[in-house]
């Protein structure tokens, strides 16, 4: 039985722990993995790709929590996302919104039972949400959390659109070594035909798409299918973020280069 | 076999490391948490607030260790405090301040062959903690450790006191929201009889109390009944105690409005 | 089975998470501990360091995993190092370096049989080392990931050279204390025979090596034998890097004094 959890605690604080202090004490033989505790504040998108990088690699059957929660307290829903082999709880905010177009279901927790006794209005991650996980991992049935969410909150991000001979992409993430990575798959690319690639930024010349780091010099830029499958702009020992001055949600083309 | 960690080494350095290794040679079907290696380096104070919003969800029987240890090496004993239903192993200064109410007992760590043979003057985390939580973990009984310490150190904090009308107590911690949460407990408020209630704070307007964080508007300031079951200042999505000015000690006096 | 993961990944972003997906997915009853996933980006004496004080405690069988890894999909080997108790598997960079004077062999990681089936060229932490790890840990062979490395790459550091009645060292380290930490074991100091010793350092007053951070006063500086087992400079509850405006590959010369 193995839960992972993905939070914007921190780790200068106690939440993480108490909420790893709720799923020990009511399943001692569950493994529980921290994808990650360092989300912005806040940070719903950021959340939403780095669990897209980390969750598929789990087992079947995996329980991935998620507290990255505004809204906690007020009207937002808390859910569960039935995905192809892994579930997902945590707020109806997004956050789980590169899993939901092959999700099979996503119900609602409207089940206090589930719940710790004393549920704080203002941590759901402790109170409703590490508990529902610990019951869905013991093989209570998603259902039986609460009634179906027909429509539940996605991030306007992910669309990759076709324009003409381009397929126009955003940036959904920048990480830590200042990677610029889009939203745009090798599948979609392919739509483009067989060839050569490059992408496009307003007011820079165009990026050759290349098949790893060290086809580039230290310092040059690249374009490159990165780890996660996405697209992505990259400088070898340095910042592609900093060197185009691209943020999240910046548009990036992708062209074919004959 | 359940083991918390909670230093302020870091995630930069090889110390949380070690001790976690130090566990899985003695004992390797022990479970280890990380509550945080992140407390800000020598902080007593904020690790004890850390401790006592994780420590408590954890199941009968766990092993509590804490290194937060500036006076490693010197005069300070090592102590292993018994709790209603955990243990607690580390420094004799303070640390374990929030359990020491409820404690049965408090023991030095007075006996080397529980160490590690080379123990060094300067990682008692590594070489007394880490090996005396292993014992402890595995059935040691307390008493074993050492003699009774009749005046374990104690945080000058956590105290409210009553003045007229009002109950006087101080910012116990500030979160990484910038939550300014008080020592002031659901249970004490209930001293100033039902009703509405308010906080005060020098220099500005009286803060009413609330349920949740979603009861106030993006930026507004309130006071509620945080996720500790402690009074805390907040502000929905920004931080209250920049917005007051509020530190760690300052204190906040809490009113029966009607 | 214990794997452990230092990385320059930060907790910001999903790799170590995915990491830790694709060991609990190929060894579910695998135990993971992260020693660090803070290591500067590219840092690789930096992991080397991390590495030496934290890996020897594990249990005989541990397998190492460390990604620092600026080469990836480049030239640059991978490789499994076997140690004395222990295996080690990444990047063939040198941040092993401590581990190979005592190392029975080293084998390049050439059987793309061992890896994911999708394995990124930029991603070997995932695709390749972590499923390595878990083959390793279920018991293969470490000759049969690939042939024998004569000559692994080094970090030129750790090296202690005799001048005359000095022992020369460098700082191989400087921990988030502020100790800068040299590469002179007590072994080594021993060669300058019985008695007290101090560091000198060009400019600064000789600094006499004490037993413990409690020697000295708070602000002082001191020359101790550290946790590592290494000398080191330190102050007490002060930063001696700062205080001495030591950086990493400085030289301290060692001397005894009578």
């Amino acid at each position: 039985m193995i839960i992972t959890l993905t939070t914007d605690f921190g780790a200068r604080d106690g939440y993480a722990g108490a909420i790893k202090g709720v799923i020990a004490s009511r399943a001692p033989r569950a493994t529980v993995f921290d994808i990650s505790h360092e989300i912005p504040s806040f940070d719903i998108a950021h959340a939403a790709f780095v669990l897209f990088t980390a969750a598929p690699f789990y087992p079947p059957g995996t329980v991935h929590v998620a507290v990255i929660d505004p809204g906690v307290g007020g009207a937002r829903r808390g859910v569960v996302v039935v995905g192809r082999q892994h579930l997902f709880v945590g707020p109806d905010n997004g956050v789980f919104t590169p899993f939901l177009d092959e999700a099979a279901a996503v119900h609602e927790l409207a089940d206090p039972d589930l719940w710790l006794g004393h549920a704080a209005a203002t941590f759901h991650g402790r109170d409703l949400f590490a508990p529902t996980a610990v019951h869905l991992a013991q093989g209570l049935a998603p259902a039986d959390c609460g009634p179906t969410v027909a429509e539940p909150v996605r991030l306007p991000a992910w669309n990759v659109e076709r324009e003409g001979d381009a397929l126009v992409a955003a940036v959904v993430h920048v990480d830590g070594f200042g990677n610029a990575i889009t939203g745009l798959s090798t599948e979609r690319l392919a739509e483009l035909g067989e060839g050569s690639y490059a992408a496009t930024i307003a007011g820079h010349e165009p990026i050759a798409v290349r098949r790893t780091y060290a086809d580039a010099d230290s310092g040059q830029l690249l374009a490159l299918i990165g780890s996660t499958g996405l697209l992505e702009l990259a400088v070898r020992e340095g910042s592609a973020a900093a060197q185009l001055g691209l943020q999240r949600g910046d548009a990036v083309r992708f062209v074919r280069m004959d």
